[in-house]
């Protein structure tokens, strides 16, 4: 019998290094922030990747910016749609006008406000739609076949994991070897990059999961070795509502080593420990990783971990604590 | 007549370089950020100075390292005294902790319990004393005799002076040559500090403070060529109640090119600009200088600008907006 190689499906710790080599020129490299207060508060050795600082305020702009920029440019001029009303949308909006292209986001028409304000600042054109995922889906599909549009999905996506993967990338870099790196698990697409990331860059380093335990798809579809559908999540950490799609789970299912929960009030009070000692505003997604250190402090304490701030996007009217 | 030397009253360039020689083990090299949106509101090309992430979160620890490490062995072992609630006195509290001496605190019964676990969290011994001026000072002079401790001023203090001025060092290694650098106008130990700086590092460089229009001693003394005491201030800006000491107020005079006010509304709009678009949290005090470029726009628009963020130490409690 002649030996076949397994087919490779999804992306690789090499597309991360392509990606980063590709969207190096519109990045920004983000800071690795520590804080004494809360190594003593965690008794562990914290290291944390500042995506919050990154442009649109989130990790997202990695991805869009290597899925628009991996376009061959007579696809590129059709423009890119997709729809969101979340970082990702923002995230497109700049990455298509950085490509000279236009990027059409399809949104729910009761979207907030702050969120649609901030498409049209990076200069996405957007289109409301019913607030049901058909008609979310119906709308893209239209402008798709109108104008040629690609549709770059938030994160089930290949260009889009790799790109997420570089934030990863340039941790392991800037930091001491990590004996744990976390990241927040929504739809899957930082922590599966993050996951190839550190696969080829440390392969000594665990990668794990941080989740609301009110969102808590991703651990269970972990635990039960198959995709399980988010279910009436119900959580603070807004962005972390989604389900996994197919590739994403089946790179965290290989790759990750573990996927821990935490409490609404856990995410808050991390949230509000970052603000205060730290002095940097992070979003409530963004949180979650710090939470699970807190409350499962039995397997954090006395470990170097590294933790991606995913975003710091949040509307400041808004009354946490 | 035989010529006489001026007599040099206070500190020089000279003594921030040895200051910045001195500390630079113990504080935090902090970072300078940009931002394009803040960039794009002003018309300006901005550069903060991120002293909210310095230890203690403010500047004052700059001031308080160079002043205690300048003690001789034989007098830093009795330790220091101060009076203050703010920022000074946490600042006071962990450079004495790292001299391996003690730091007592003179503060009104009433200071807020916030500012109380902050001093006690960076092991400073606290005295109460009943919410007067004269109480104040009473108190610690009965300490000062009691215990020997060295009594370190807030601010009209040369070695604090110097300290304060090792951030603008920094800043202008940091960015290219600079128009303009502003920094927050209170007892004026920063803004003196960021004047010898400047004036020995990049001589080109216009250094303007930046006051609350409801606190402005400062800008009145300043142009009526005399110390004129700050007089019911009633600002946000809660790092600049003080009136300037005959020092500060000395090198403003010969050393400071201007002073312009901001509004409090402006100065509530520019500490939310901030924490918006730069995720970074900033207390009010440190939000008056980007106040005032938004105020004076006709003046500041085209200019390259250094602004030192002062602190960021905010009751996260309190609503602001």
């Amino acid at each position: 019998m002649p030996f076949t190689l397994p087919i490779q499906i999804g992306p690789t710790y090499h597309d991360v290094l392509l990606a980063h080599e590709r969207i190096k020129p519109f990045i920004k490299h983000t800071p690795v922030m520590t804080s004494e207060s809360l190594n003593r508060i965690t008794q562990a050795e914290l290291y944390f990747k500042c995506e919050n600082l990154q442009k649109v305020g989130a990790f997202k702009f990695r991805g869009a910016c290597n899925a628009i920029f991996s376009l061959p440019d007579d696809v590129a001029r059709n423009g890119v749609a997709t729809h969101s009303s979340g970082n990702h949308a923002a995230a497109l909006a700049l990455a298509a006008r950085l490509r000279g292209t236009s990027a059409t986001i399809v949104m729910p028409k009761n979207a907030p406000s702050v969120k649609i304000e901030a498409v049209k600042g990076y200069g996405g054109n957007i289109v409301f739609c019913e607030p049901t995922l058909d008609a979310r889906e119906a709308t893209l599909n239209e402008i798709v076949k109108k104008t040629g549009a690609t549709f770059i999905p938030p994160y089930n996506f290949c260009p889009v994991i790799a790109g997420q993967g570089t934030a990863a990338l340039e941790l392991l870099d800037d930091t001491p070897a990590l004996d744990l790196l976390l990241a927040p698990v929504g739809g899957g697409g930082l922590i599966s990059g993050t996951a190839l990331a550190t696969l080829g860059k440390s392969p000594t380093t665990k990668v794990i999961g941080a989740e609301p335990a009110n969102a808590d798809d991703a651990f269970r579809s972990f635990h039960a070795h198959t995709l399980i559908p988010q279910t009436a999540p119900n959580t603070i950490a807004d962005g972390l509502l989604t389900s996994l799609g197919n590739i994403t789970f089946s790179i965290i299912q290989r790759y990750v080593s573990n996927i821990f929960t935490a409490k609404e009030e856990t995410i808050v009070r991390a949230m509000r420990l970052v603000w205060e000692r730290m002095k940097l505003v992070i979003e409530p997604s963004a949180a979650v990783p710090l939470a699970v250190v807190l409350e499962h402090a039995e397997f954090f304490s006395g470990k170097r971990i590294g933790i991606i701030f995913s975003g710091g996007n949040v509307d400041l009217s808004k009354r946490f604590w």
